[in-house]
Protein backbone atom coordinates (compact mmCIF):
# COMPACT_ATOMS: atom_id res chain seq x y z
CA UNK A 1 0.00 0.00 0.00
CA UNK A 2 1.43 3.46 -1.08
CA UNK A 3 -0.60 5.92 1.57
CA UNK A 4 0.48 5.90 5.03
CA UNK A 5 -1.79 4.63 7.72
CA UNK A 6 -1.74 6.34 11.10
CA UNK A 7 0.03 4.63 13.77
CA UNK A 8 -2.56 2.67 16.57
CA UNK A 9 -1.06 0.96 19.60
CA UNK A 10 -3.23 -2.18 20.87
CA UNK A 11 -1.52 -3.29 24.36
CA UNK A 12 -2.92 -6.65 25.97
CA UNK A 13 -2.82 -6.79 29.44
CA UNK A 14 -3.00 -9.59 31.41
CA UNK A 15 -4.15 -11.12 34.69
CA UNK A 16 -1.05 -11.13 36.66
CA UNK A 17 -0.67 -7.11 36.71
CA UNK A 18 -4.22 -6.45 37.20
CA UNK A 19 -3.99 -8.58 40.09
CA UNK A 20 -1.18 -6.36 41.27
CA UNK A 21 -1.81 -3.18 42.34
CA UNK A 22 1.29 -0.99 42.09
CA UNK A 23 2.13 -2.69 38.51
CA UNK A 24 -1.24 -1.60 37.22
CA UNK A 25 -0.80 1.81 38.18
CA UNK A 26 2.59 2.32 36.88
CA UNK A 27 1.22 0.66 33.80
CA UNK A 28 -1.63 2.98 33.56
CA UNK A 29 0.73 5.93 34.07
CA UNK A 30 2.51 4.85 31.25
CA UNK A 31 -0.58 4.33 28.75
CA UNK A 32 -1.95 7.41 29.53
CA UNK A 33 1.69 9.21 28.44
CA UNK A 34 1.67 7.17 24.59
CA UNK A 35 1.28 10.39 22.69
CA UNK A 36 -0.37 7.96 19.70
CA UNK A 37 -3.88 6.41 19.36
CA UNK A 38 -4.45 3.02 22.18
CA UNK A 39 -6.61 0.50 21.94
CA UNK A 40 -6.45 -1.70 25.81
CA UNK A 41 -7.78 -5.29 26.24
CA UNK A 42 -7.71 -6.49 29.46
CA UNK A 43 -7.61 -10.06 31.27
CA UNK A 44 -9.76 -11.28 33.66
CA UNK A 45 -6.77 -12.10 36.50
CA UNK A 46 -6.97 -14.31 39.72
CA UNK A 47 -10.35 -11.71 41.12
CA UNK A 48 -13.26 -13.98 39.03
CA UNK A 49 -11.77 -17.45 40.25
CA UNK A 50 -11.80 -16.03 43.81
CA UNK A 51 -15.78 -14.46 43.07
CA UNK A 52 -16.58 -17.61 42.04
CA UNK A 53 -15.12 -19.65 45.45
CA UNK A 54 -16.57 -17.27 47.05
CA UNK A 55 -19.66 -17.80 45.74
CA UNK A 56 -19.50 -22.71 45.75
CA UNK A 57 -19.19 -22.36 41.81
CA UNK A 58 -17.43 -24.91 40.91
CA UNK A 59 -15.51 -24.72 38.32
CA UNK A 60 -15.33 -27.64 35.96
CA UNK A 61 -12.01 -28.07 33.75
CA UNK A 62 -11.47 -29.96 31.00
CA UNK A 63 -7.60 -31.04 29.60
CA UNK A 64 -6.98 -27.86 31.97
CA UNK A 65 -9.03 -25.13 30.36
CA UNK A 66 -12.09 -24.08 32.35
CA UNK A 67 -16.01 -24.76 31.41
CA UNK A 68 -17.89 -21.74 31.46
CA UNK A 69 -21.50 -22.67 32.88
CA UNK A 70 -24.23 -19.94 33.60
CA UNK A 71 -23.05 -19.05 36.81
CA UNK A 72 -19.46 -18.96 35.97
CA UNK A 73 -20.66 -16.51 32.82
CA UNK A 74 -22.59 -14.31 35.50
CA UNK A 75 -18.96 -14.02 37.37
CA UNK A 76 -16.41 -13.04 34.60
CA UNK A 77 -18.88 -10.65 32.94
CA UNK A 78 -19.56 -9.12 36.49
CA UNK A 79 -16.01 -8.79 37.05
CA UNK A 80 -13.83 -8.46 33.67
CA UNK A 81 -16.86 -5.94 32.37
CA UNK A 82 -17.60 -4.39 35.81
CA UNK A 83 -15.15 -4.37 38.25
CA UNK A 84 -11.83 -4.72 36.44
CA UNK A 85 -13.05 -2.37 33.62
CA UNK A 86 -14.82 0.23 35.05
CA UNK A 87 -11.75 0.46 37.84
CA UNK A 88 -9.43 0.66 34.78
CA UNK A 89 -11.25 2.97 32.97
CA UNK A 90 -11.83 5.36 35.82
CA UNK A 91 -7.95 5.67 36.37
CA UNK A 92 -7.53 6.56 33.03
CA UNK A 93 -9.83 9.63 32.94
CA UNK A 94 -8.19 10.54 36.50
CA UNK A 95 -4.95 10.30 34.23
CA UNK A 96 -6.27 12.86 31.55
CA UNK A 97 -6.49 9.60 29.00
CA UNK A 98 -10.21 9.51 27.36
CA UNK A 99 -10.57 5.86 28.35
CA UNK A 100 -14.24 4.34 27.00
CA UNK A 101 -15.02 0.57 28.58
CA UNK A 102 -16.21 -1.96 25.73
CA UNK A 103 -16.97 -5.53 25.39
CA UNK A 104 -18.43 -7.21 22.35
CA UNK A 105 -22.12 -5.92 22.56
CA UNK A 106 -21.55 -2.29 23.14
CA UNK A 107 -22.19 -0.62 20.02
CA UNK A 108 -21.69 -3.76 18.03
CA UNK A 109 -18.07 -3.88 17.88
CA UNK A 110 -17.38 -7.69 18.42
CA UNK A 111 -19.97 -10.18 17.73
CA UNK A 112 -18.97 -13.76 18.35
CA UNK A 113 -20.40 -17.60 18.35
CA UNK A 114 -21.20 -19.78 20.87
CA UNK A 115 -18.12 -22.44 20.62
CA UNK A 116 -19.43 -25.81 18.87
CA UNK A 117 -20.70 -28.33 22.02
CA UNK A 118 -18.54 -30.87 19.91
CA UNK A 119 -15.91 -32.90 20.73
CA UNK A 120 -15.86 -30.41 24.00
CA UNK A 121 -18.85 -28.53 25.08
CA UNK A 122 -16.98 -25.22 26.76
CA UNK A 123 -20.31 -24.06 27.96
CA UNK A 124 -20.58 -20.12 27.39
CA UNK A 125 -17.80 -19.36 25.20
CA UNK A 126 -17.10 -17.75 22.07
CA UNK A 127 -14.88 -17.56 18.98
CA UNK A 128 -14.93 -14.10 17.31
CA UNK A 129 -16.92 -13.65 14.11
CA UNK A 130 -16.81 -9.76 13.22
CA UNK A 131 -14.95 -7.20 14.63
CA UNK A 132 -16.79 -3.91 13.57
CA UNK A 133 -13.50 -2.14 12.28
CA UNK A 134 -15.18 0.88 10.86
CA UNK A 135 -17.36 1.99 14.28
CA UNK A 136 -14.51 1.25 16.22
CA UNK A 137 -11.80 3.11 14.20
CA UNK A 138 -14.40 6.19 14.37
CA UNK A 139 -14.12 6.04 18.43
CA UNK A 140 -10.47 5.94 17.93
CA UNK A 141 -10.16 8.85 15.22
CA UNK A 142 -12.82 11.19 17.77
CA UNK A 143 -10.15 10.27 20.30
CA UNK A 144 -10.97 8.01 22.41
CA UNK A 145 -8.84 5.00 24.06
CA UNK A 146 -11.47 2.05 23.83
CA UNK A 147 -10.61 -0.28 27.03
CA UNK A 148 -12.48 -3.80 26.09
CA UNK A 149 -13.41 -6.40 28.44
CA UNK A 150 -12.87 -10.19 27.40
CA UNK A 151 -16.74 -10.15 26.76
CA UNK A 152 -18.52 -10.69 23.89
CA UNK A 153 -21.80 -11.72 22.78
CA UNK A 154 -23.18 -13.50 19.98
CA UNK A 155 -26.30 -12.20 17.44
CA UNK A 156 -29.26 -13.44 19.49
CA UNK A 157 -27.67 -11.96 22.52
CA UNK A 158 -25.94 -14.26 24.46
CA UNK A 159 -23.08 -13.23 26.35
CA UNK A 160 -19.82 -15.03 25.96
CA UNK A 161 -16.17 -15.23 27.55
CA UNK A 162 -13.59 -14.95 24.59
CA UNK A 163 -10.51 -15.43 25.14
CA UNK A 164 -8.37 -11.97 25.43
CA UNK A 165 -5.31 -12.64 23.74
CA UNK A 166 -7.32 -13.73 20.88
CA UNK A 167 -9.54 -10.79 21.29
CA UNK A 168 -6.40 -8.51 20.79
CA UNK A 169 -5.20 -10.29 17.56
CA UNK A 170 -8.74 -10.07 15.79
CA UNK A 171 -9.22 -6.89 16.68
CA UNK A 172 -5.12 -5.34 15.41
CA UNK A 173 -5.84 -7.51 12.33
CA UNK A 174 -9.43 -5.60 11.45
CA UNK A 175 -7.94 -2.25 12.41
CA UNK A 176 -5.10 -2.89 10.15
CA UNK A 177 -7.18 -1.62 7.59
CA UNK A 178 -7.59 1.87 8.85
CA UNK A 179 -4.06 1.72 11.00
CA UNK A 180 -0.35 0.44 10.89
CA UNK A 181 -1.04 -1.73 13.92
CA UNK A 182 1.60 -2.37 16.59
CA UNK A 183 0.16 -5.06 18.93
CA UNK A 184 1.35 -5.74 22.30
CA UNK A 185 1.26 -8.60 24.44
CA UNK A 186 1.99 -7.54 28.06
CA UNK A 187 2.81 -10.02 30.49
CA UNK A 188 5.06 -11.10 33.77
CA UNK A 189 7.91 -12.35 31.57
CA UNK A 190 10.63 -9.77 30.09
CA UNK A 191 9.41 -11.54 26.20
CA UNK A 192 10.03 -15.06 25.45
CA UNK A 193 12.64 -16.81 27.23
CA UNK A 194 15.15 -19.39 25.78
CA UNK A 195 15.56 -20.52 29.53
CA UNK A 196 12.42 -20.05 31.67
CA UNK A 197 14.84 -20.17 34.51
CA UNK A 198 16.98 -16.84 33.39
CA UNK A 199 14.99 -13.77 32.79
CA UNK A 200 17.78 -12.16 30.69
CA UNK A 201 17.67 -14.52 28.25
CA UNK A 202 14.96 -12.75 26.31
CA UNK A 203 14.79 -13.68 22.37
CA UNK A 204 14.42 -10.44 20.57
CA UNK A 205 12.87 -11.45 17.48
CA UNK A 206 10.94 -14.58 16.78
CA UNK A 207 9.89 -15.34 12.78
CA UNK A 208 7.63 -18.19 11.65
CA UNK A 209 11.10 -20.43 11.16
CA UNK A 210 12.13 -19.87 13.95
CA UNK A 211 9.05 -20.69 16.04
CA UNK A 212 8.96 -24.02 14.58
CA UNK A 213 12.43 -24.78 15.54
CA UNK A 214 11.89 -23.63 18.96
CA UNK A 215 8.53 -25.49 19.42
CA UNK A 216 10.47 -28.59 17.70
CA UNK A 217 13.66 -28.02 20.17
CA UNK A 218 11.13 -27.49 23.12
CA UNK A 219 12.51 -24.21 24.06
CA UNK A 220 8.66 -23.05 23.66
CA UNK A 221 5.99 -25.12 25.87
CA UNK A 222 2.38 -25.14 26.82
CA UNK A 223 0.95 -21.42 27.55
CA UNK A 224 3.63 -19.29 25.56
CA UNK A 225 2.83 -21.75 22.13
CA UNK A 226 -0.72 -20.28 21.53
CA UNK A 227 0.32 -16.98 22.91
CA UNK A 228 2.81 -16.88 19.62
CA UNK A 229 0.48 -18.50 16.95
CA UNK A 230 -1.84 -15.75 17.79
CA UNK A 231 1.33 -13.45 17.33
CA UNK A 232 2.64 -15.05 14.21
CA UNK A 233 -1.25 -15.50 13.09
CA UNK A 234 -1.44 -11.34 13.33
CA UNK A 235 1.45 -10.73 11.30
CA UNK A 236 0.88 -12.73 8.63
CA UNK A 237 -2.98 -11.12 8.12
CA UNK A 238 -1.83 -7.12 7.93
CA UNK A 239 -0.54 -6.45 11.55
CA UNK A 240 2.22 -4.20 11.11
CA UNK A 241 4.35 -5.24 14.18
CA UNK A 242 3.86 -7.82 17.48
CA UNK A 243 5.42 -7.55 20.83
CA UNK A 244 5.87 -9.69 23.41
CA UNK A 245 7.07 -7.98 26.88
CA UNK A 246 7.02 -7.33 30.41
CA UNK A 247 4.58 -4.59 31.36
CA UNK A 248 6.71 -2.35 32.85
CA UNK A 249 8.59 -2.48 29.41
CA UNK A 250 5.15 -0.91 27.32
CA UNK A 251 6.67 2.30 26.73
CA UNK A 252 10.10 1.09 25.36
CA UNK A 253 10.57 -0.03 21.68
CA UNK A 254 13.46 -2.17 22.60
CA UNK A 255 12.03 -4.47 25.04
CA UNK A 256 10.54 -7.50 25.00
CA UNK A 257 10.21 -10.13 21.86
CA UNK A 258 9.56 -9.18 18.71
CA UNK A 259 7.63 -10.75 15.86
CA UNK A 260 8.28 -10.98 12.00
CA UNK A 261 6.90 -12.83 9.26
CA UNK B 1 -35.84 29.42 22.04
CA UNK B 2 -37.78 29.85 18.39
CA UNK B 3 -35.26 26.87 16.43
CA UNK B 4 -36.46 23.38 16.72
CA UNK B 5 -34.66 20.64 18.94
CA UNK B 6 -34.71 17.17 17.75
CA UNK B 7 -37.13 14.81 20.12
CA UNK B 8 -35.09 11.99 22.35
CA UNK B 9 -36.57 10.17 25.07
CA UNK B 10 -34.65 9.41 28.60
CA UNK B 11 -35.91 6.62 30.16
CA UNK B 12 -35.26 5.24 33.12
CA UNK B 13 -36.09 1.69 34.60
CA UNK B 14 -36.05 0.57 37.48
CA UNK B 15 -35.14 -2.66 39.33
CA UNK B 16 -38.21 -4.49 39.59
CA UNK B 17 -38.73 -4.86 35.87
CA UNK B 18 -34.73 -5.13 35.75
CA UNK B 19 -35.60 -8.82 38.71
CA UNK B 20 -38.67 -9.69 36.33
CA UNK B 21 -36.98 -11.31 33.16
CA UNK B 22 -40.64 -11.36 30.95
CA UNK B 23 -41.65 -7.78 31.93
CA UNK B 24 -37.85 -6.90 30.66
CA UNK B 25 -37.82 -9.05 27.76
CA UNK B 26 -41.18 -7.24 27.04
CA UNK B 27 -39.74 -3.59 28.00
CA UNK B 28 -36.75 -4.05 25.65
CA UNK B 29 -38.79 -5.01 22.64
CA UNK B 30 -40.76 -2.10 23.38
CA UNK B 31 -37.73 0.10 23.50
CA UNK B 32 -36.17 -1.18 20.51
CA UNK B 33 -39.48 -0.40 18.55
CA UNK B 34 -39.11 3.03 19.34
CA UNK B 35 -37.72 5.27 16.40
CA UNK B 36 -37.17 8.55 17.78
CA UNK B 37 -33.19 8.99 19.60
CA UNK B 38 -33.97 7.10 23.50
CA UNK B 39 -31.20 6.50 26.30
CA UNK B 40 -31.57 4.55 28.79
CA UNK B 41 -30.56 4.27 32.33
CA UNK B 42 -31.28 1.39 34.60
CA UNK B 43 -31.67 0.69 38.18
CA UNK B 44 -29.98 -2.25 40.16
CA UNK B 45 -32.66 -4.42 41.75
CA UNK B 46 -32.48 -7.26 44.22
CA UNK B 47 -29.50 -8.93 42.30
CA UNK B 48 -27.00 -6.67 43.87
CA UNK B 49 -27.94 -7.24 47.66
CA UNK B 50 -27.97 -11.32 47.10
CA UNK B 51 -24.92 -11.10 45.94
CA UNK B 52 -23.47 -9.25 48.58
CA UNK B 53 -25.54 -11.50 51.12
CA UNK B 54 -23.52 -14.75 49.55
CA UNK B 55 -20.36 -13.04 49.30
CA UNK B 56 -21.05 -12.34 53.46
CA UNK B 57 -21.27 -8.30 52.84
CA UNK B 58 -23.18 -6.90 55.70
CA UNK B 59 -24.98 -3.93 54.42
CA UNK B 60 -25.09 -1.31 57.44
CA UNK B 61 -28.23 0.99 56.89
CA UNK B 62 -28.91 4.72 58.55
CA UNK B 63 -31.79 6.35 57.98
CA UNK B 64 -32.81 3.31 55.70
CA UNK B 65 -30.56 3.69 52.96
CA UNK B 66 -27.87 1.91 52.52
CA UNK B 67 -23.87 2.67 53.13
CA UNK B 68 -21.67 2.01 50.25
CA UNK B 69 -18.25 0.43 51.74
CA UNK B 70 -15.35 -0.59 49.51
CA UNK B 71 -16.93 -4.27 49.19
CA UNK B 72 -20.02 -3.39 48.56
CA UNK B 73 -19.07 -0.83 45.91
CA UNK B 74 -17.03 -3.79 44.21
CA UNK B 75 -20.42 -5.74 44.12
CA UNK B 76 -23.05 -2.94 43.38
CA UNK B 77 -20.17 -2.22 40.24
CA UNK B 78 -20.07 -5.65 39.35
CA UNK B 79 -23.46 -6.09 38.97
CA UNK B 80 -25.04 -2.90 37.40
CA UNK B 81 -22.21 -2.02 35.12
CA UNK B 82 -21.01 -6.02 34.77
CA UNK B 83 -24.21 -8.33 34.41
CA UNK B 84 -27.12 -6.23 34.04
CA UNK B 85 -25.48 -3.36 31.67
CA UNK B 86 -23.89 -6.17 29.47
CA UNK B 87 -26.87 -7.65 29.23
CA UNK B 88 -29.35 -5.47 28.40
CA UNK B 89 -26.97 -4.14 25.64
CA UNK B 90 -26.26 -7.56 24.51
CA UNK B 91 -30.38 -8.57 24.41
CA UNK B 92 -30.69 -4.68 22.21
CA UNK B 93 -28.30 -5.51 19.94
CA UNK B 94 -30.08 -8.84 19.57
CA UNK B 95 -33.15 -6.58 18.82
CA UNK B 96 -31.27 -4.23 16.46
CA UNK B 97 -31.04 -1.11 18.27
CA UNK B 98 -27.38 -0.25 18.33
CA UNK B 99 -26.99 -0.44 22.20
CA UNK B 100 -23.94 1.03 23.81
CA UNK B 101 -23.44 0.34 27.67
CA UNK B 102 -21.82 3.47 29.80
CA UNK B 103 -20.66 3.85 33.23
CA UNK B 104 -20.28 7.53 34.33
CA UNK B 105 -16.58 7.44 33.36
CA UNK B 106 -16.80 6.37 30.26
CA UNK B 107 -16.09 8.81 27.52
CA UNK B 108 -15.71 11.20 30.71
CA UNK B 109 -19.45 11.38 30.52
CA UNK B 110 -21.11 11.64 33.71
CA UNK B 111 -18.60 13.02 36.66
CA UNK B 112 -19.46 13.29 40.11
CA UNK B 113 -18.13 13.83 43.73
CA UNK B 114 -17.83 11.69 46.61
CA UNK B 115 -20.82 12.79 49.30
CA UNK B 116 -19.83 15.01 51.98
CA UNK B 117 -18.94 12.18 55.20
CA UNK B 118 -21.07 14.91 57.37
CA UNK B 119 -23.49 14.60 58.81
CA UNK B 120 -23.80 11.16 57.83
CA UNK B 121 -21.26 8.97 56.04
CA UNK B 122 -22.84 7.15 53.32
CA UNK B 123 -19.22 5.87 52.02
CA UNK B 124 -18.88 5.31 48.35
CA UNK B 125 -21.77 7.40 46.88
CA UNK B 126 -21.30 10.28 44.48
CA UNK B 127 -23.36 13.23 43.25
CA UNK B 128 -23.49 14.33 39.83
CA UNK B 129 -21.47 17.47 39.33
CA UNK B 130 -21.04 17.72 35.58
CA UNK B 131 -22.58 15.64 32.48
CA UNK B 132 -20.51 16.38 29.65
CA UNK B 133 -23.59 16.75 26.93
CA UNK B 134 -21.46 17.56 24.34
CA UNK B 135 -19.95 14.14 24.13
CA UNK B 136 -23.12 11.82 24.87
CA UNK B 137 -24.94 14.00 22.22
CA UNK B 138 -22.32 12.96 19.61
CA UNK B 139 -22.97 9.08 20.76
CA UNK B 140 -26.58 9.88 20.07
CA UNK B 141 -26.42 11.87 16.78
CA UNK B 142 -24.22 8.86 15.31
CA UNK B 143 -27.47 6.59 16.04
CA UNK B 144 -26.11 4.97 19.38
CA UNK B 145 -28.57 4.33 22.09
CA UNK B 146 -26.68 5.03 25.31
CA UNK B 147 -27.54 2.50 28.33
CA UNK B 148 -26.35 3.88 31.48
CA UNK B 149 -25.81 1.78 34.51
CA UNK B 150 -25.63 3.94 38.45
CA UNK B 151 -22.01 3.94 38.86
CA UNK B 152 -20.25 7.46 37.91
CA UNK B 153 -16.50 7.90 39.24
CA UNK B 154 -14.68 11.47 40.27
CA UNK B 155 -11.92 13.06 38.80
CA UNK B 156 -9.33 11.55 40.67
CA UNK B 157 -10.79 7.92 39.71
CA UNK B 158 -12.80 6.90 42.86
CA UNK B 159 -15.92 4.88 41.46
CA UNK B 160 -19.18 6.12 43.11
CA UNK B 161 -22.84 4.81 43.71
CA UNK B 162 -24.94 6.81 42.34
CA UNK B 163 -28.46 7.16 42.44
CA UNK B 164 -30.21 6.27 39.15
CA UNK B 165 -33.50 8.36 39.04
CA UNK B 166 -31.23 11.25 39.80
CA UNK B 167 -28.92 10.05 37.31
CA UNK B 168 -32.01 9.92 34.82
CA UNK B 169 -32.81 13.67 35.74
CA UNK B 170 -29.07 15.01 35.60
CA UNK B 171 -28.92 13.49 32.03
CA UNK B 172 -32.32 14.84 30.76
CA UNK B 173 -31.43 18.31 32.22
CA UNK B 174 -28.12 18.41 30.52
CA UNK B 175 -29.26 17.06 27.41
CA UNK B 176 -31.82 19.62 27.07
CA UNK B 177 -29.52 22.11 25.32
CA UNK B 178 -29.35 19.83 22.75
CA UNK B 179 -32.78 17.97 22.26
CA UNK B 180 -36.37 18.02 23.39
CA UNK B 181 -36.15 15.86 26.19
CA UNK B 182 -38.97 13.80 27.16
CA UNK B 183 -38.11 11.92 30.48
CA UNK B 184 -40.13 9.23 31.84
CA UNK B 185 -39.85 6.94 34.97
CA UNK B 186 -40.47 3.64 34.35
CA UNK B 187 -41.38 1.65 37.75
CA UNK B 188 -43.85 -1.29 38.79
CA UNK B 189 -47.21 1.17 39.45
CA UNK B 190 -49.39 2.61 36.89
CA UNK B 191 -48.38 6.04 37.65
CA UNK B 192 -48.78 8.30 40.53
CA UNK B 193 -51.56 7.05 42.73
CA UNK B 194 -53.85 8.90 44.92
CA UNK B 195 -54.98 5.64 46.67
CA UNK B 196 -52.06 3.38 46.91
CA UNK B 197 -54.18 0.44 47.12
CA UNK B 198 -56.17 0.71 43.67
CA UNK B 199 -53.76 0.70 40.92
CA UNK B 200 -56.61 2.43 38.16
CA UNK B 201 -55.79 5.54 41.03
CA UNK B 202 -53.67 7.19 38.44
CA UNK B 203 -53.41 10.70 38.55
CA UNK B 204 -52.91 12.09 35.57
CA UNK B 205 -51.04 15.26 35.95
CA UNK B 206 -49.37 16.55 38.73
CA UNK B 207 -47.66 20.01 38.90
CA UNK B 208 -45.62 22.15 41.51
CA UNK B 209 -48.53 23.15 43.31
CA UNK B 210 -50.75 20.02 43.33
CA UNK B 211 -47.76 18.64 44.31
CA UNK B 212 -47.11 20.46 47.73
CA UNK B 213 -51.13 19.69 48.23
CA UNK B 214 -50.71 16.33 47.51
CA UNK B 215 -48.24 15.96 49.96
CA UNK B 216 -49.60 18.13 52.51
CA UNK B 217 -52.50 15.68 52.48
CA UNK B 218 -50.04 12.97 52.61
CA UNK B 219 -51.56 11.51 49.60
CA UNK B 220 -48.06 11.11 48.40
CA UNK B 221 -45.32 9.45 50.39
CA UNK B 222 -42.22 7.58 51.34
CA UNK B 223 -40.61 6.72 48.03
CA UNK B 224 -42.58 8.83 45.79
CA UNK B 225 -41.70 12.35 47.54
CA UNK B 226 -37.89 12.10 46.08
CA UNK B 227 -39.51 10.67 42.67
CA UNK B 228 -41.24 13.74 42.26
CA UNK B 229 -39.05 15.94 43.69
CA UNK B 230 -36.67 14.80 40.84
CA UNK B 231 -39.16 15.23 38.11
CA UNK B 232 -40.11 18.74 39.40
CA UNK B 233 -36.30 19.73 39.08
CA UNK B 234 -36.32 18.40 36.05
CA UNK B 235 -39.09 20.38 34.24
CA UNK B 236 -38.12 23.54 35.87
CA UNK B 237 -34.35 23.21 34.43
CA UNK B 238 -35.71 22.70 31.00
CA UNK B 239 -37.01 19.14 30.03
CA UNK B 240 -39.80 19.45 28.14
CA UNK B 241 -41.94 16.76 29.75
CA UNK B 242 -41.79 14.30 32.62
CA UNK B 243 -43.98 10.57 33.20
CA UNK B 244 -44.22 8.35 35.37
CA UNK B 245 -45.72 4.98 34.08
CA UNK B 246 -45.73 1.28 34.74
CA UNK B 247 -42.44 -0.31 32.52
CA UNK B 248 -45.66 -1.95 29.95
CA UNK B 249 -46.67 1.72 29.12
CA UNK B 250 -43.41 2.89 27.95
CA UNK B 251 -45.19 3.13 24.59
CA UNK B 252 -48.55 4.93 25.58
CA UNK B 253 -48.24 8.52 25.66
CA UNK B 254 -51.70 9.08 27.47
CA UNK B 255 -50.73 6.49 29.92
CA UNK B 256 -48.80 7.41 33.70
CA UNK B 257 -48.81 10.80 35.16
CA UNK B 258 -47.44 13.83 33.32
CA UNK B 259 -45.57 16.10 34.98
CA UNK B 260 -45.79 19.99 34.59
CA UNK B 261 -44.21 23.11 35.84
Amino acid sequence: MSHILPKLQVIKIGGNVIDNPSLLEAFLTDIASIPEAIVLIHGGGKIATEMAKELGINSQMIDGRRVTDSASLRVVTMVYAGWINKSMVAQLQAKHKNAIGFTGPDAGLVISKKRNPTPIDYGWVGDIEHVNAQALSTFIHQGYCPVFAPITADKQGHLLNTNADTMAQAISIALSDFFEVTLTYCFEKNGVLSNPDDDNSVISHINQNSFLELKESGIVTAGMIPKLENALKAISQGVHTVKLCHASQVLNPGGGTLISV
